[in-house]
């Protein structure tokens, strides 16, 4: 397996509009795109940090992770995401490594990537998804 | 100021060692230089991925930021730095749209860099921190 990148950096906010004014006007990134992730519970904003995105995270149900992420530990880092050149062949190396994936097959993400979450009982403390853009010819 | 991209993530560890192996041994990432950070009680190990800088940070003191965070927290994303083209004028801008910073002044961080941290209640709870490669010509 390669890893490329950080493709995002994904942030659990309580208030969309109010973060993405932060990120706007004080740090000077552009909101490219907002999509709900219905299956996620949750809102999304995009933004683009030279190759790698800031993903902000609103909850939409008082349930689902980013909720429950927001209320142990309050905003903050949720999770990061590698871009890895193939991610089928990522998830058999990590199982190999002993590392507990949350997905062990990939799954559709935001943006039309494949996804996989790891466990971060297995990452040192960090909820670390990998993905794999199709789109982009390997 | 303009934001360019990602300098760097700083992630809590207990054991830089221990946290090495994953990142290189299960992500493929290789770790280019271990460096103690007096000032800030910290010994980091630097990743490159991408654009982006993974900094492993472990404690050398009972006492000191990390230390301190790992308590409240246990392991994780600690902060996240955004590489600006102009440090002074990115706080100026800062300062004018009411954020607060920790660092009203750029200070020295590793790698030479000139850095300032930004007050995490001001950044919707992520500890953000500026910095600018002064050795790379603007």
């Amino acid at each position: 397996m390669k890893t490329t990148h950080i493709e995002h950096i994904g942030i659990a906010v309580r208030n969309l509009e109010d973060s993405i004014r932060f990120y706007e006007e004080v740090l000077g990134l552009k909101c490219y795109n907002i999509e709900v992730v219905a299956d996620q519970k949750v809102r999304t904003a995009f933004f683009m940090a030279g190759q790698t995105k800031i993903e902000l995270l609103e909850s939409t149900s008082d349930e689902g992770p980013v909720a429950r992420f927001l209320e142990k530990r309050g905003e903050g880092v949720h999770h990061i995401a590698f871009a890895v050149d193939n991610i089928e062949e990522a998830l058999e190396h990590l199982t190999q490594k002993g590392i507990k994936a949350i997905d062990n097959k990939p799954r559709k993400g935001a943006e039309g990537l494949d996804i996989a979450f790891l466990h971060p009982g297995s990452t040192f403390g960090v909820l670390t998804e990998l993905c794999e853009d199709k789109n982009k010819k390997r």
